[in-house]
């Protein structure tokens, strides 16, 4: 199998490749081109293919008894600008492998591929599985990309609000972890625990803007050094409260912005993650009292996505079963199956070892080929076992 | 004198006039009419208009004893974007009416208007008191303004490189502080002692880029917190140093900048000034420790300019005269008292208290009729003393 999986890597990395990665955004022809490269894999091979109406790409192997839920497996086919090979397909080209492998079960198995789940081109992740679960927001079809052209219009068939799952059974996702935890404790294969919830904040200091040489140090009310110390606070905060908690001020806009001028203003985005729901409560909390004197906004916020345990355990068993050493994590990027938690469908992800410290969206990032090769047979193991009756 | 005084501000405040202040910008049609406006006051009242090859303005009451060293006083016309009623034109108009009222004396008097003081369009101040005394820099003349017109060209005439100065025996300028000190002493009147010497940094803080979900805090290499760190350390050790040091971080460029990226590389560009010349050593000695790590580029260094110890006696005692106290003062700002005093011209700076916490730049730059009023008397004192060859 290896020769084939890694071809087919090759296959969707080409498309949209360039020195700096890969760029296959959402509804662009690139995105479109590799969608249409997986539907012939599947065809070529008896999968039954389907698209939903924002494009989602489905292959089915009719089970024994496909009056049984389904069981799905699968991940998304869209890059960020300058991706890598492996975050998205990686998770279609191994569960279309493993289904390939174990071919007819009782219950009927589909590898889905997901439209849209970087978010780089309208802004927001996870777009064609919210839209399968009718989790869209409010007017989301009407954001405009960096072109002006509305989502809905990508789209291109005037989409209806979504909603139109049908819920299967379960759903395991193959991903690359994007971070250094397997890497450091030498483990290739993972399994997620939850997937962080996310907030994201707008901080706004206001200071008085003022003449660099003519405003003693003692008569200045300087926005810069505000928002200084509340960067630091931020770090500080979320080392105290640990429990997996990261936040990151990853965007400054000063204002005036010039060498001698006191900043007036200083506006900063803040990025808040944590596992668990209390976590990610408290380290809001602090966060907001580090900004006391500021202006806050709250611009988005989504609870943590536990992973099923039953699921879990499936997973966790095929990976003891490849000789692999257990080893849970939880993920610190969103994905697909957190999507699909927050639906009601029982979901878990298996992790594969990210190398290089765990870069990703990066022409850097990389997977060893005997991980990925582990990740597909303890894949094939768990579907096995999910798509049975007993 | 009042209102010749004053109705002369308003006619030149509003030239290039607009609710955010008045644009009178170097070279522009707008200097050039504040220049024109204020020969015809010069030959009104019987000076000697001339100009030099940058276009400086001269007018001048030829003295009873014209061979010897001229006296001189005057500021600058042009403005910032959005400038102030005050800044520069204060000068001009004050010297103006200080001469016109004390008449011939035994020196020469000379009024001057400088061209281009702010800097505003071509990137570095004092350009027309610089021309003058031979101190431009190395291919000055083709600094591009952000319009690609060259330095040469908006100066018209091909000018020499500078250097035609014949000193005078002294140079007083009348300037508005553009800071809080007067307004806090509740003194009118200040007499500057020095003129801040400056340093412009440029500091380059490289961390790692990273996915801000999926890299733990203990895997970080955050450029922002250290560049956050630094900011504190530019202004604690201002702080510290003390003796006139002000150390100002104005302008923040972070790579990537998105809000889910770990900042990768943060570019700070830093003010640093003091009015003695071991402060400022010692300020920027120490933010130099605090950059350690950092790349660091010292961009621009001018030492601090010691106002000339006799010209300062005779403003203190002139403005005795006019029954206020003395305060002494070191001005923030540069003016082109500072670049004569360097020429070797003996220099002095007679300060007018700014209101409303010395904001300048601005619609709302002020200083009181009655301050003006006494500023013109004391210089109308100073002038005679100077201008007297005993």
């Amino acid at each position: 199998m290896d020769r084939r999986l890694t071809d087919r890597l090759d296959a969707l990395y080409a498309i949209g490749a360039h020195a700096a990665g890969a760029d296959r955004l959402a509804y662009t022809a690139n995105e479109d081109a590799a969608h249409a490269l997986v539907s012939t894999w599947m065809a070529d091979v008896g999968l039954e293919v389907a698209r939903d109406p924002v494009g989602n790409l489905f292959g089915r192997l009719r089970g024994t008894r496909p009056e049984l839920a389904e069981v799905w497996t699968g991940s998304h086919l869209d890059s960020v600008p300058g991706g890598g090979r492996f975050d998205g397909p990686l998770g279609v080209v191994a569960g279309l492998e493993a289904v390939e492998r174990i071919g007819r079960q009782e219950r009927t198995l589909c590898v889905v591929a997901f439209r849209d789940e970087e978010g780089s081109r309208f802004g927001r992740g996870c777009f064609g599985s919210r839209a399968l679960c009718g989790l869209l927001e409010p007017g989301e079809l009407d954001t405009r990309d960096a072109a002006g052209i509305a989502l809905r219009e990508a789209v291109g068939n005037e989409p209806s609000p979504g909603g139109w799952l049908d819920p299967p059974l379960a759903f395991v996702e193959v991903h690359i972890e994007q971070g250094p935890e397997l890497e450091r404790r030498s483990a290739p294969l993972g399994v997620v625990t939850a997937i962080v919830g996310l907030a994201r904040l707008a901080v706004i200091f206001d200071g008085r803007e003022g003449h660099a040489g003519t405003t003693p140090m003692s008569a200045r009310d300087d926005a810069l050094c505000k928002a200084a110390s509340f960067v630091l606070a931020v770090r500080d905060t979320a080392e105290r409260v640990g429990h997996g908690a990261v936040a990151t001020v990853g965007s400054v806009v000063v204002t005036p912005n010039a060498a001698n001028v006191i900043p007036a203003v200083v506006e900063l985005l803040v990025d808040a993650r944590a596992p668990e729901e209390t976590t990610l409560a408290e380290l809001l909390r602090e966060i907001q009292v580090a900004a006391a004197g500021a202006r806050l906004t709250q611009l988005r916020r989504t609870s943590p996505a536990p992973m099923d345990v039953g699921v879990r355990d499936v997973i966790g068993s095929a990976i003891v079963e490849v000789g692999v050493d257990v080893q849970e994590l939880y993920s610190g990027a969103g994905h697909d199956a957190g999507v699909l938690a927050r639906a009601g469908v029982p979901s878990g992800m298996l992790f594969v070892r990210s190398r290089n410290g765990g870069i990703s969206h990066s022409p850097d990032e990389h997977s060893d080929d005997a991980d990925v090769r582990r990740a597909v047979e303890a894949l094939m193991g768990a579907l096995r076992r999910l798509a049975s009756s007993a």
